[in-house]
């Protein structure tokens, strides 16, 4: 395979590399979680996707209405505003209100009928499934939308468990999602707490992509001497590994090792602006040991994997801030890398990638 | 009335909405305060004028010189010099002299005639009136200031007292001048305070746009029942009530309850910057009680009616900024407004806005 | 000699005036000085080179790498990373490790041949001289370099003395190349200490350009009064004071008092940024008293000028960039302004500045 390279190209020189910008800037007919169920009570709260803010809050009927947040009136923020006791969400400045679908319900002062086109403030579809919050990325004035936001399949399933965590990485969206399905740097970024550095076996990657998202299955690898493969597999096994990008932000590790242990990782990201991703962690897991014996060891340890990402992602972004966008080289071991990259820029485009594509890669572990 | 959109249009998108900017960036040939005259004394100050500096200072003669504060010699800001005994602001830097009218009078080291075209600091009109320092908005250099300052109508006039007071909001000047003028986010913004939530009491504006102003009349408005009114008329009586915009920037609002009362409040504002506005508020006013028992309250009561509307101002700046532009849309009731609008972009332009226009709205307070 | 205009020309208006941007942002093909070769150690370390951020670390035989400071892989800063055992630089993310000259000598967990045109750090050509680390600031791929470093004539000559200084200034290139070579504020901003305010000496400044440096020679200016001159020559003497631009950016101060004082400032500046100039100051002399005590005066004096000039070059920065870009406006005393202007101009192009030129000044002192 021949080198790849994406992003902007560079020229050589020192003042003319600062141009470009962050890779995937705009997800359109997308699902994605703006925040947990449990989050947003009588109070509207904010949130932002993609740069723009959203305002959130419950109507009388207890649905989630998500609105842009600015007045259409005098782009006071709504989320400033409050709840009314008819369920509409009421600017502060003249006391507009409006409700979930973001129709305008009543203008203080007027003679008239309040609502009309103009008048309306952009609503965007919304679904609360699994104790989160899903908010589609196109204005419920485009239509219904095209999709369902992602399922957790094992979770609340019997025999499993589930932890969730939620945090942010001051990464893109694209740099966010590859590291989380990048086998290569874990021996070397995470060596010691979560592969060794390489122990010298090949192992195979068989990639598969489809319109849709792309697959990656390892064999031959052996049980990863880390903790967590200790505590859940004392004594070996067969490990079976998969890791999955789904569009649009879904990236997802399964390992199961023996027969017993089963643990499935999806981390649904929210795009929060060009270079902020906060992270939806869902662990499902089965296991040879008592699950109580697991849980506690589960998020510290994430927590901590996390933590040592996080910093390289942080000083990534600043990188790409300062030279004006990514410019990435890859070889054939960033197995998933220019396929996800490839999913979210036809996604961008509002295009599905056509082609299947299969393949597979050597690396050394 | 048709529903209008003032400011750029929303593709509703979510990234494609940051587009635009602010509305009103810039109005030649205006004359706007820029201090008042008690501050500025021996030493030069710096104020800013739709985010451009200008270094004031006195001349020998007392005499107030406005001048582009960048020296034309090496841009080191004139404004960290000193007046020099002969009366002209001297650089720190090569320590170049100019008079008030922007002549270079010396030049240390330069054994030939220190002034020249090139040489001159950009200079500005001014004049001092009503205790206030008021500079012209173009070039001295372009000619003769084609107007005269605003005059206050009844500033020292008999039976009169004077109130004065200094604010800064985090507004565009647009935003803050209709602010000034809007009537119907009184009830709901400062109800209570200045007047009650809806009485249900229909009345009529009556509109009347010219050159260089717009008008309205409120017929049928009962005596408000805020504290500012009950203090003025206790015992009711006939309420007229007048709001003007003046161009370029005066908001001015009067009310005569009964006979004996008169207040006219003129809110002059300078546009600091896109996003910053400084209002020159001066409260001339007539009444029954005795000026010291209603003196007192005057300024607590307009600073705290200020303080809720400079809070709204800047959350709405904000969204301005976020949004990348002004995207307003009115109904009839603001009242004001458009015609605002109208005036100012015309005069952004340098053009007069023609057509007189009148117009009759009715509202419920 | 008309009255000379440096930068963009001013229209006159208010906001019309921000424009342009600085001067002088790039210089290819010339050497800078990066840092002391005491403070490149074992650990890798970041300098900026007009705004563009470069690596520098040693290999294992000690020779200086400068790399750009990206990972080509995955944009994460090499400075992060640490020197392999192997003298390599490893970056922190996937432990690419690179040579001094760029090349990709390792690649964790791939197979193949790590190296690739694709996957070489952008490297730069560094010399180590006199104590310093110079680096070029052309590429090392685009071919050898066509000059050598800057070479300091008296140190370590028998009989001169050295001190080395190392200061910042918030100031453009070109600015703070030319506040070290302006003679005129000398008398005014550094009065009392520096010169004195003038003494209505008349002197004269022929000027030699020629294609890479200009030379002010002043003819019969007296003794300087100040501190410096009186420690040096105390029974005064025949002055010979040349000032000189040598390109890229080396300003050069040379005094001869009578016959036995002689001293030599270099002053080697870096454009860090567009607005930000580090200086790399290089006093050599020779002296009629003892070495030992002039030695501890220099430093201090020299930092109180360098103080002095630092507040204005700050002070002027911010004005440029508020009204967006250098406006200069020269005087025939600005003796080696508008030539030090063009010199750097015709480098910023590549070119080499043609013609040579001649030329008397007149000033009084």
């Amino acid at each position: 395979m021949e080198t790849e390279v994406e992003g902007g190209s560079s020229s050589g020189g020192l003042v003319q590399l600062r141009k470009g910008r962050a890779s995937v800037v705009n997800l359109p007919d997308q699902w994605f979680i703006l925040c947990l169920s449990s989050e947003l009570r009588k109070k509207p709260i904010v949130r932002e996707l993609f740069g723009t803010k959203l305002v959130l809050f419950r109507d009388g009927a207890g649905k989630v209405g998500a609105l842009l947040d600015r007045c259409p009136h005098r782009n006071v923020p709504l989320s400033e505003g409050a709840v009314h006791k008819d369920g509409t969400l009421q600017c502060p400045y003249h006391g507009w209100r409006f409700d979930a679908g973001g129709a305008c319900r009543f203008i203080p002062s007027l003679p008239g009928e309040p609502d009309g086109k103009a008048r309306r403030a952009l609503a965007f579809p919304t679904r609360e499934q699994d104790g989160f919050v899903w908010v589609y990325s196109t204005p419920a004035e485009k239509g219904e939308p095209s999709s369902a936001p992602h399922v957790f399949a094992y979770k609340d399933k019997p025999g499993y468990s589930t932890v969730t965590q939620v945090v942010e990485a001051k990464g893109t969206l694209y740099s966010t999602i590859e590291n989380a399905l990048d086998v290569p740097h874990t021996a070397f970024l995470h060596r010691g707490l979560f592969r060794s550095e390489s122990r010298g076996i090949s192992i195979t990657a068989k990639v598969h992509r489809t319109k849709d998202r792309v697959e990656a299955e390892y064999v031959g690898e052996p049980r990863p001497p880390g903790a967590i493969a200790r505590i859940l597999s004392p004594s070996g096994g067969i490990v079976t590994h998969f890791d999955r990008f789904i569009l649009p932000s879904v990236a997802q590790v399964e390992y199961r090792i023996g027969t017993e242990n089963h643990i499935l990782v999806d981390s649904v990201m929210t795009p929060v602006s060009d270079y902020v991703t906060r992270i939806y962690a869902v662990v499902t897991f089965r296991a040879r040991v008592p699950h109580w014996a697991i849980q506690p060891f589960i998020k510290p340890l994430a927590l901590k994997v996390f933590q040592q990402d996080a910093v390289i992602l942080e000083k990534q972004t600043e990188t790409i801030h300062r030279f004006g966008g990514e410019q990435f080289v890859s070889t054939e071991i960033d197995v998933l890398g220019r396929h996800i990259w490839r999913l979210l820029r036809a996604a961008e485009r509002g295009e599905k990638h056509g082609a299947e594509e299969t393949d597979e890669v050597s690396l050394v572990v």
